[in-house]
């Protein structure tokens, strides 16, 4: 049975959703092959079969499912014989909790300092969707955001704190080896990557190691998609 | 064999340390009993058994244990048959980040609000102490730190929004039935109970219902020790 992935691209192929590289990720975990279509925001009817508007949009066999979380939880339910994503109901529960922190904390503040990035990455018609979309969640132009960015890159660097603690003490969030939690976390140094050279860790920093490590899975996966280098 | 754990006390038995709340919490889940014992600031020597100058210390039997994580782990790990904390390995490294959040994250914010309530009730002998420390680390007298705390609260408050996004879909941290990573959240609210009247939750906040729950949890352990009421 074959499953379909809608994924998020901007031009050049580039594919910079967080959420989708969550998806991207679980999939190799599990050693599921897939067919990832590149998807447009402006391209709703695309996916209107899932009743909703977002991606990453899984169809797999007849079942669809949307949400990155969702489709996390469907893989893991699924595929219960492959390698586990969560390691069982109650690292599955807490990893709920890291997916919160990121898309809560880390997540905002990580816009903000790669906004107009994004923007020059979109294919054409989908930048007027997302200039005014933005701009009007903001209050301001995608270019001022980004402006200030090397002071929002320390605070945001510090709202970090909890995830590069954990890394002091293990190689991976999840532990000795990579999990769910570690995608969580890595789909935005992979959406970044794929949009911005803007530097955003320090070489000294453990985030920076663990982000190495993370690009070397499954067979230098997220190193195998269009990317700027990752400099420190 | 008889456990003991010096546990931070102030004036009218007031128990304020948010990491000995935890192992509290921790032996209730376990059904183990033990024997507190009221420690100030000041006595050093009473601990120096252990090592180190800082409670929690539990003595279990002949083993002498230090650090509520590690205290939490040793439970785990010596009394498997009973409750668990964690709920398997995986689980207890995600427990971890918890704790990490929780340290970095969501205690810094609380101690500014609640700073003075906390000089207020520590025995006259810790007093010296702990206002020449604090004052020293925030550069700023205990009354001047506590003194904004209406604006610091919101802020303080925005910071937990992973922990309420998790509430929002469990009864507990941990899910349907509460665990380790709820006793390291509750830490804090019962830290603040013991010595400050100040309001820190409104009541529509899901971590209202959610402390109630935990007050309410081992008999009401935590309503049994002397405190403030939890207005909202």
């Amino acid at each position: 049975m074959s499953i379909i992935v809608y994924e998020l691209a901007g031009r050049d192929d580039r594919r910079f959703s967080p959420y989708c590289w969550r998806t991207r990720m679980a999939l190799a975990h599990k050693g599921l092959e897939a067919e990832f279509r590149p998807w447009h925001f402006g391209e709703k009817e695309k996916i209107s079969f899932s009743g909703q508007g977002r991606v990453p949009v899984m169809v797999d066999g007849g079942e669809t499912v949307f949400d990155s979380w969702t489709i996390a939880c469907h893989l893991e339910d699924r595929y219960p014989e492959r390698p586990s994503l969560f390691g069982g109901a109650p690292a599955r529960t807490l990893a709920r909790f890291v997916n919160h922190f990121v898309d809560l904390v880390a997540h905002p503040g990580l816009l903000r300092l790669i906004i107009a990035d994004v923007f020059a990455h979109l294919v054409p018609a989908d930048r007027p969707y997302f200039r005014k979309s933005r701009e009007e969640r903001f209050g301001a132009k995608l270019e001022e955001l980004q402006a200030g960015r090397d002071e929002g890159r320390a605070a945001w660097r510090a709202s970090l704190e909890p995830l590069r603690a954990q890394l002091r003490e293990h190689a991976f969030i999840a532990g000795a080896e990579p999990a769910y939690a570690d995608y969580i976390a890595f789909g935005m140094f992979a959406w970044a990557r794929a949009i911005s050279p803007y530097a955003l860790l320090e070489r000294d920093d453990p985030l920076f190691a663990w982000r190495e490590r993370m690009m070397a899975l499954h067979g230098g996966l997220a190193r195998s998609l269009p990317g700027y280098p990752l400099a420190a």
